[in-house]
């Protein structure tokens, strides 16, 4: 052998052998990014929907796996693939083991499987909180089984009718994002909003908007850290050689750097405030963008990608939302589906030749070819998830139902769907203050009784002059006043008092607040009960010295009510009256 | 050189550069699994507890990194091995670094201590909400000095007399989950169930057992994806080539998928849903199940394991609960104790030599040689777990004790064992609703004094006629009317209220629900106490309002408490009595 | 070729490539430490923060990049590099970037950007809860466009004058954890502590210091093992061969664990009980400290760097604390500033010339060269860190402000910051019991109304004679009394009771707990408010019932009140008075 040729053996076969192992630890990140979706899709909706998000997030992968063993995997990569459109289905990995690992499908096998997971999971935060489980169940396995790899196979078989014209999406803006975002839109639209989204007047137009925030920004916060993480393997694991991968690294960098930054200073400047939960989508709209061209744009013409994607996302959300009245939780649309097309045609735009995919966009070469196969991919890939992804929701629709019913919405599906009474069992669940319009219609099917206008009545308590008379006075101020509240009541002689946190509601609000572009109203104040029983300590005492030191002359100081009580008694002495209130418990 | 001694030379060289980095990389990879079972644990325990588990969960990783370096990992992998059962000890990590590191002995010291981590932390769980701290850091430290280096040794040290034999066990069904899984059923038979959890009558048979639901299940889903994607480290580190990565890869992904599948359509059709906290068990099942057999089964053969995985972690865990009436708060024995087994045995019946191992298993082959070697290997393990194990828990229960006291363990741990009052400080804990019948035992030493039935006594107030009447509305109602009664409220000139949350307890019984098995009790039901003090406004008005707005003719529509007040001082104006009630705050 | 020729270049080649891929891995672990960050900061801070937390680890990760592309890259690592001291800027990387890519440049620039991030992060832990955003985001983007890549060029651009000295800090203990932490220090001692957090007397003196407990330990603890996992990336990503790799995960491992175990210990031996957030903070702090020297310590130095990493950590943040009142909520200083020195000097110390590395440190060699240039190296790097944050931060001060106001503070920076009402909405908050002494300031405007202290008024209700008498029996007591006293009270016909969460606080107060070193001051008890109405059951009855119940003749066994009740009205059925409480709901 010649030096040359040793050299260049010894080069192929060491990245060959590298990339071989990157390229499995890339699926593995990609398959962790499920778990990433979940923390989205669970922080950024209710927790009364908590368990449910997560099974399907979980089932979704599970169900995808069996179903992409039986069919998807055949369908979207068999070597015999017809017409460029899609494989004969084999069951070889089952059949014939040995001859799968010898082909060398094993990889591709676990590769393919866990971005068609990606695509299917993305479906069910835009339709979550309302839709049923069985539901999820068959058409989440309809993604997998059937319209993900067919389209997919256009693209990245090598065979593919896509792939053959020159169509390049490197990671999947278009045949995962674009297709996942294109099945929510549907599935969004079909399923309807969320009961208390939006309010209608009686010609069924909408007057007002409703804000339904999360309940954990931070493991939805959690979720898309992971999801960006997951993601150079997602862009990454196809990389070819080490300048490739470290390109695709630094433009998946870039990319949602820029659009976060974007969506900050955009929310910032639009709405007076940056806003949290828009900026991590932020990150994941500019992810998404950058997926389809990683390999084949420029840091420039990333950080473009994610100054697009920053305030694509944002309009998209509240467009959707404040305009088509179109509910989708956790933003899904305006991330995987604005940003898939986006991403899309950006690589007809943008790339850049001397990228190591050596494409040639518009910007760099003024040719519009790429561009115009591109917009062609697009389109075919659109086309082709609205039709299928119809029929089965109307299929579904028509025969089992895609919706649960009102009462298992507003009672939350966990419990209803899959007997979980709740995902977060030791703590008090707060007071939900949306107006579900939705017993009214169980209402009308009869009138309340009537009571005749009869007297209060009450029969007075055995009276003795001699005993004491018992008082129990409450005080309803702010938290932040409650350490020199109770330093206050213990310099006067009070033993014991009992506290607990209630709402505050009146006419006096806060200020507008937005959440991803809604306005929250905001008329439930925190506020802390305090509940004081005198007797010996005069109740005019009481009172004085909370006014003094609650009072700052804002609003929001707090009332207090005093009322009059019977009778205490102490369980551990079993004293009553006077005495049970005298010790120190 | 000649050609082929060339091309092999590159090959194998590129091979063993990059599975030594891979190697590392999984071992990381399993390191980052102690956060998965840290979440796992967490998540399906208490939230009083939650700081204690994840304490447990540090310390044995970080106690058995000093006990592995001081004697555990020269036991295990010593190249002066005594007959096949024991290394001889020795300090070279600590006296002889460069020799250590000369002698390769640094990635498997790596490898090999997170491997030994995973066995030590599966015991915490099966033994949670109840263990003395102490006592856990000493059995910790035992599994990982002794127990589970003796035992590995013989798996995995080449000269082991297991390994030897021809027992094959890939990545530890048999090593680590069956070893961590006999430790928890034994920890668990011997501390007893937690308090509450199984109601006796008299003769001390059960009579109820209680779900005791855990504090996060997203949290503990978190952890399974965490487990899951750690586990294509667990089990893929020690592949050797391409193949066996892919392949790997492979099974490791369709058992985990198979097991939730079956496990959610078993349950669905047992217990009339899917239920999520087991479905997520049987992931883990799965993972379990195909761990020894990771390199050796087909895809067929791994889907095979995951149905018996995904069924046999539900009958185990019901089995063990409803029946045995052993406690194990995370399902640590039906998921790593029956699994393990299971996948032990699974490589002796479903091998096939074309898979990269090249074994032969009896389905396949016809050939019962390899069953029998496993059967013999799992028994030889379990044995000298149970032996060892047994030993170690009745000397702590002897010495220091095993268990908290029961006024610690119905405090939490973290409050008792950390001197965390608790680990989610600014939340509100929900009412516990288990019978411990602990102060029962303290009761019995004192009778409660018994006061004679004198008569209620009252003073009544102060009275002027002229002073106008001030009226509390006390209104429980469903979360859901709140909207709705606050809009009412305000239309008749209500311009403040208070609102808590409480929980209705009453006949009305919600339906029973199934938290892994074991029906739960909702009783409590959560409702809204709205609260309006009025005067102006007829008490009468508010009433019928509310009960306009409230009525559906359904159970649960609410009740209405009238208290008489005898003041109500507004703090910021001073104003007192029916002036205090006029304004607007 | 000769044999040995060929040997080596095959060696040399798959060494580079897989090393190369390896290097890109490592960043990516590194990127995940964001998310371990952002777990830390918030789960060890209040929730009503939490959003604001997480929304400023984001944003220094996405603007770091931006400014990094612009000018941070080129200033640390251009070729053109003046006087050692700093880089000249280029913008080859968004005008030239097929030639930045041949260059090999965009490995670099991914590495040096996520440990860029990595410094700026640490900041912001220690000035949390207080700090206004866009002054967060602004010395945040100082510190990644200017002072860390100016004292970064100095150690790891070759040219550096710290590296042509022989200054070694291999992951960057000084170069990123001591600068990060001194950044934090400055800026902790600017802004100040956070309201509440010391309680001053009328001189100044600090007479009290309150602990300010996180509200989610679990997701704290979540930070830190993905921070832990993350490190092998931090640590690793530059290692050159197999060996040193190998050598790195073995030190990286035994520090951390090591120091773990003896701040468990410690903090055991000093309060009484093991920490559990000191022991997370301890993990951290033995990272730290052998991020320096990972290569080029040994296994035992590593375990000596580990013990001293667990005192100092403690040591720091209660001296910290306690003694110079300085607030750092999460412990930045104790972990990255002082374990950041440490890990420094014990390279000079320590390092074994058998480890990869092959320094000569002092006690090996008795040379003190290296020790004398380590100590240098840190001095000028925290002289530059302190004199250039100083700056920044004292023009902040200056110009926009560095703190929020007082109100906002108390509000939380969620809902001032960003409108986001909360991060966890579905969730009721605990009441806060930090005396934040800031409402009198506003008070002194003006004077409480004096009210003349008129007699308590009353008209009684309309009375009927004839009609049956209400009561409400209000019992106060322990939530694990709450089944026992739930059936009590069915057993003698009690069928609706409202149950809620109070907190009873009186002088009975719980044992001295210690949260990281500082007495908490438990004094609101969790208890359950059971409310009864009644009418044919005599209240003489419910309450024999409830003491006989709830009595074990311990403080804290609880209190009964009685009050009368005017009316009850039942919304189902209209029915009133009486017959409202017959009936089952």
């Amino acid at each position: 052998m010649l030096v040359e040729e040793i050299t260049k053996l010894v080069q192929d076969t060491a990245t060959s052998e590298v990339f071989g192992v990157w390229f499995l630890i890339g699926a593995a990140l990609v398959f962790f990014m499920q778990a990433g979706f979940a923390m989205v899709e669970t922080g950024f909706t209710r927790a009364k929907n908590a368990g449910n998000i997560i099974m399907k997030n979980l089932m979704d992968f599970c169900i995808g796996t069996v179903v992409f063993v039986l069919l998807g995997f055949s369908l979207m990569m068999a070597e015999d693939y017809v017409m460029g459109i899609f494989g004969v289905p084999n069951l070889d990995i089952l059949t014939d083991f040995g001859g799968f690992l010898a082909a060398g499908n094993a990889p591709s096998f676990v590769f393919n499987l866990v971005f068609c997971a990606t695509a299917a999971t993305i479906v069910s935060g835009a339709m979550a909180e309302r839709t049923k489980f069985i539901s999820y169940c068959v058409y989440s396995a309809v993604i997998s089984l059937f319209v993900y790899p067919v389209e997919a196979g256009w693209v990245w078989n090598s065979q593919g009718w896509l792939a053959q014209l020159g169509f390049h999406d490197f990671a999947g803006s278009a045949a995962i994002h674009s297709v996942g975002g294109m099945a929510a839109l549907i599935g969004a639209i079909m399923l309807g909003p969320r009961l208390g989204k939006y309010v209608k007047d009686k010609s069924g137009k909408v007057t007002k908007v409703n804000a339904i925030p999360g309940h954990s920004v931070t493991l939805g916060a959690l979720g898309c850290f992971i999801l960006w993480f997951g993601w150079y393997g997602f862009n990454g694991a196809a990389a070819w050689d080490g300048a490739s991968l470290a390109s695709i690294f630094v433009t998946t960098t870039i990319a949602p750097a820029v659009a976060t930054v974007v969506t900050m200073i955009f929310t910032w400047v639009k709405n007076g405030k940056p806003d949290v939960s828009m900026c991590l989508n932020a990150s994941l709209a500019g992810l998404v963008g950058i997926t389809a061209g990683c390999d084949s744009l420029d840091a420039l013409g990333s950080a473009i990608v994610g100054v697009v994607s920053g305030i694509l996302v944002v309009v998209v959300v509240e467009f959707l939302d404040l305009k088509l009245h179109i509910d989708d939780p956790v933003g899904a649309v305006g991330v995987h589906f604005a940003n898939g097309i986006w991403g899309t045609i950006a690589v007809g735009l943008l790339s850049n030749p001397a990228a190591p995919a050596g494409l040639e966009g518009l910007f760099y070469t003024g040719s519009a070819k790429l561009l115009g196969i591109q917009c062609l991919g697009i389109f075919a890939i659109l086309l082709w998830t609205a039709i299928t992804m119809t029929i089965t929701f109307v299929i579904i629709k028509k025969t089992i139902g895609l919706r649960v019913t009102e009462e298992e919405e507003i009672k939350g599906l966990d419990s209803t769907e899959h007997g979980l009474p709740s995902a977060y069992a030791d703590f008090v669940p707060a007071v939900e203050s949306l107006d579900y319009g939705y017993e009214d219609a169980v209402a009308v099917t009869g009138d309340a009784p009537v009571a005749e206008a009869v007297p209060v009545k009450k029969v007075p308590a055995f009276v003795d002059d001699d005993s004491p008379k018992f008082t129990k006075v409450e005080i309803i101020c702010k938290e932040s006043r409650f350490e020199k509240l109770k330093s206050a009541m213990m310099d006067i002689g009070i033993t014991g008092m009992t506290v607990s946190h209630v709402l505050g509601c009146g006419a006096q609000k806060g200020k507008p607040e937005y959440y991803r572009g809604v306005q929250i109203e905001a008329n439930l104040l925190p506020k802390i009960q305090v509940d004081v029983v005198v007797s010996k300590v005069p109740v005019r005492t009481v009172i004085e010295t909370a006014k003094r030191v609650l009072y700052t002359g804002h609003i929001g100081d707090g009332k207090i009510f005093v009322y009059d009580v019977e009778n205490v008694v102490k369980v551990r002495t079993g004293e009553e009256g006077f005495d049970a209130l005298q010790d120190v418990e």
